[in-house]
């Protein structure tokens, strides 16, 4: 038996041994399998969101990327994450309150139930959780008032359309402090440079600095996806990410050689991406 | 209609809209399919081997990659690769001359067929062809006779199984010359960790300088494989390789950025191969 999901011209299918939870919540159908080989599996709306195996590819690198691109951040504000997994890799550092809106109540209820961990990440003081929409979040928060906004969303599809708008993009900026930066998931490259490239143009019309990184899930079709990263001040790659990304202790994937190899471009994405930014 | 390939716990299935070939050689069985998306794939015995669409990314890697590393290559041995994309991408350089031994002709031939360009890598007067096994090849060459040898191979099975034996490995250290390098094909550190430890322990027995290094092929189960590059003298991230490796002409995926982040591991991975050197 096998969970497939379709992206465009690629089927990927996982063996699993059977489908452990269903459910049609007001936003999503939401399912759960259990797999063979990667743990619990979740999926939203037919696509596998996270499996047990490799959920810390996907959360320490949407989390300590941004984290350790800026000098001294402290307060972090994450958009959907409702499985706790980028709320749990915010939190390692010790500095940090995060700030944590989830659309859909019955995500966190799920991945507390079938995924290992999470219910302590809801027990952290440092972490304040709103049940409601991003877009609304964000238009009511106060200027300047994050150092790092993470979206932690679906594809730009159904509910979650409205996080990928230029309306979101310019809220965002305006409570971002001046040297301020976020991260969005960011599509792929070869499976939709289209959806990647729309991204790109729309973010840089607003922030000096965007940059596509890389970061891969054997549990999505295609592997290699993008998160994108736009920033005020800082740039991603200069030295001083040195200074924390290999003393933040417990992770599994992340470290500062792969900080600076997830933001390397193929000589042919440099092509299509080229005047993107003039546009 | 799909060309469906497993590997372990994932089955990829890329849309084809039909095989265009198939015959069954001393050796394998090989066929072509037409792809939707990524033109003609060619599998050998069920394996999906390269599509015109994403095969730039794997030739690329094998070639350039050591290329750079050395200081001054000019003569190559590749074995296997009879498809004729990686003595393209070696033949670029035009001070190498290249030595490719090839156990199936008939690859040779299908690759000439459906592969456009192909002919013409065989036309060059630097390349030298033999149809032979490697193995066979590799044990009568001339002490100290290549700057680098590429194993572009299927994986360690039937035919193949030779070309991963440490025996295999001490004939190519044998007709290395003293800074020679040689990279392998290396399997996947998320599929098959198991395999990717085995080549790396016998490898690093034999060179001081031993390093896995990362390529994508959309079209392989997993996306993400690795080559392993071992090496007499240079190092593939020092500084050397700045010098040639943004100045080669037609190029689609390789540039140096890409060069230093192929070899980025991940924290997870530095555990598994922690010890590996001592054993």
């Amino acid at each position: 038996m096998y969970f497939e999901e379709e992206q465009g011209f690629i089927k990927q299918s996982l063996k699993v041994e059977e489908k452990i939870f269903e459910t049609k919540s007001k936003y999503q159908k939401i399912e759960v399998y259990k797999s063979t080989d990667l743990g619990n599996i979740l999926v939203l709306d037919g696509n596998a969101m996270m499996s047990q195996k490799d959920e810390f590819i996907y959360h320490e690198m949407l989390a300590h990327v941004p984290i350790c691109t800026h000098r001294e951040p402290s307060k972090v504000l994450i958009i959907g994450g409702g499985d706790g997994g980028t709320a749990r890799e915010v939190l390692r550092h010790s500095d940090i309150s995060v700030d944590l809106v989830e659309i859909d109540q019955e995500v966190i209820d799920v991945s507390k139930k079938y995924f290992l961990g999470i219910d302590e990440v809801y027990k952290n003081p440092r972490l304040n959780l709103t049940i409601g929409d991003g877009v609304d979040f964000i238009a009511n928060a106060e200027d300047k008032s994050y150092d790092i906004i993470l979206v932690d969303s679906t594809d730009a599809k159904d509910y979650a359309q409205g996080l990928f708008s230029p309306a979101f993009y310019a809220q965002a900026n305006r409570v971002l402090k001046d040297d301020g930066l976020i991260a969005v998931q960011g599509s792929s490259w070869f499976v939709e440079m289209d959806e990647h490239k729309e991204i790109l143009k729309k973010m840089g019309s607003l922030f000096g600095i965007v940059m596509p990184y890389r970061y891969e899930m054997i549990s999505y079709p295609g592997v290699n996806w993008n998160f994108i990263l736009a920033s005020k001040k800082y740039h991603p790659t200069a030295d001083i990410i040195l200074q924390r990304a290999d003393l933040i202790e417990g992770l599994k994937y992340y470290n500062s050689d792969i900080q600076r190899a997830s933001f390397a471009v193929p000589t042919y994405v440099k092509k299509e991406l080229l005047g993107i930014a003039k546009n």
